[in-house]
């Protein structure tokens, strides 16, 4: 197994980073413009499409102002059945949010690709908070080059 | 072990992206701005500064248009031992970065934050060859909450 992990603290307090996380309308500001479904209920699912492709999560997991864990349900091959965890903690100003998308099988090159731009739209997610604008898709940067 | 993996593309020949990785003078338009040493020969050591920190590195491999490797030979515990790579492959217009930073014991958040933080130092990479202009340490844009 292999897994992508980050962290970022963003300087605001953790519920506003929970709420970025657990609203359709709110994850759509930063990673996809796409995100519709229920990701504030256990067993919910949450839609993202980047255009023609996306992922299907459904939330296995709601610990206010702590943690958030989806489990990918439909997508690419290498997606399913992949995890993808929160976990926050506020320390002074910050918020210290410790990402994790676990269990890829490979470490194939859209692992490598993925690892990436998860870093990118948790700096989009960051500047959301911070600054009131995020860079989601399809406003992110390109760094592929796949159609 | 734990290994941190991106894949980034960049629109410009794959020569230009090896000179990038292979002179001090060249990696500190990217990286750390008091990067120091000799990376064009094997055995040569590579010392990156960060503020009152940083890694000294030693040249493994060089593989002129398709690879690099540099060991972590001083610097903070985490990174003793630890393997830097860069794979390069020439993809039509795009040169193709597979990096690595492979061998960590543990994924400690320190882990997690230079996980983040290559990702962007290798867009810092990709925008200084693509546009001139990179966004080395001390430009670089501050994600966590340490001293």
């Amino acid at each position: 197994m292999v897994d992508i992990l980050h962290r970022v603290g963003i300087k605001a307090p953790v519920a506003q980073v929970y709420a970025a996380l657990t609203t359709a309308e709110r994850i759509a500001d930063w990673w996809t413009t796409d995100t519709r479904g229920n990701g504030d209920d256990v067993g919910g699912t949450l839609r993202f499409r980047f255009g023609a492709g996306g992922f299907d999560m459904k939330v296995l997991e709601l610990d206010p102002g702590t943690r958030v864990l989806w489990e990918v349900i439909d997508g690419p091959g290498e997606w399913i059945g992949t995890h993808v965890s929160w976990n926050l903690e506020q320390v002074g100003d910050y918020t210290i949010v410790l990402f994790g998308h676990q269990g890829w099988k490979e470490p194939v090159e859209f692992m490598h690709h993925c690892s990436t731009k998860w870093a990118l739209f948790l700096m989009s997610l960051k500047s959301l908070i911070e600054t009131g604008t995020g860079t989601p898709d399809p406003r992110d940067v390109k760094i592929d080059n796949w159609n």
